[in-house]
């Protein structure tokens, strides 16, 4: 992301950074609900929760700033509510796809990139605050590979996300990426 | 809420009473979310989290308890999302109502009970505490006047819900909500 932005200022595009869930002060009160480890929030709960603080990001911080001319990079977006709540909980995709629709007023990004990992990496590379994974990371490895596999089949379908091999040394997807963005700007 | 419990113990069901946005933890810390003075919810947020809550008091309390036979009376549910969120803050209503039954899987009361009040009675009511309104008691009065049209017209569409005449002495409300139960047990 960094990589990301300092590339957008060089092309002279102010840029701001943010994340989901959080962003906002509700949205921050509602990351620390959701992400609290051993709290069993029902599938909904969570896609609701995960939509009001995206509700909020939109409202009061990405729109706000688009206006000004400012573009926007975000750490999750509504892909991440497919990925995780519909291909890893198992909610119905329509009703995922309908409260995204209704949290952003049908904001979408120009560009969506998805950094694929095994679950082997990914799980190698928290092992250092194995202790401190929080209520999402703890989930076994089987929804891993539904999100993983929801995040592929949204890549294979949506021109607009770019699938980047995240196995490869962190210089390679950056250069994956920034080459990605240069065909948006082409 | 008393008084229907007594006559429902009395019939010999055993009762829980409970209360929206709460009545779980998770719901507590989205009270407090929802509720807070000074925050600038978007509308969409605001209903996103009380159907988030209400998830949770549905998965978690409303249908354990229902299962072993116990009755469940709940301060404010659906309809209240309706009113305020749909009526109020002029959200489409298809929209709650969807959102609703995602949260509730379509759990739906016997019986929902509307005290209707005057603006004027309700600001009465609660001058003695006017320095301490919550985020939404504190709405200006054609807010409040969009809401009460809501829940009257809620109340002619839906002959599962009384609307009681909350301008008599409460014990001519409490009369009233008992005769309605009674026809629900005839």
């Amino acid at each position: 992301m960094a990589a990301v932005a300092a590339e957008l200022e060089r092309r002279g595009l102010e840029t701001v950074l943010t994340r989901e869930p959080g962003g906002t002060p509700t949205g921050d009160a509602i990351r620390e609900i959701v992400l609290r480890k051993g709290t069993s929030l029902t599938p909904v709960t969570e896609m609701l929760l995960m939509n009001a603080s995206r509700a909020e990001l939109v409202g009061h911080v990405i729109r706000p700033m688009l206006s000004e001319g400012i573009a926007v990079l975000c750490d999750r977006y509504v892909h991440s509510s497919y990925a995780y709540q519909a291909f890893g909980r198992g909610l119905p995709i329509q009703l995922v796809r309908m409260t995204c629709a209704a949290a952003t007023g049908g904001l979408m990004p120009d560009l969506t990139f998805y950094v694929d990992i095994s679950y082997e990496t990914s799980h190698a590379r928290v092992t250092h605050r194995a202790l401190d994974r929080d209520r999402i990371e703890q989930e076994e490895a089987e929804f891993f590979e539904r999100v993983r596999n929801g995040y592929k089949q949204l890549a294979r379908e949506d021109s607009r996300i770019v699938e980047l091999d995240g196995e490869q040394p962190a210089q390679q997807v950056v250069a994956d990426a920034l080459a990605a963005m240069e065909r948006l700007f082409a």
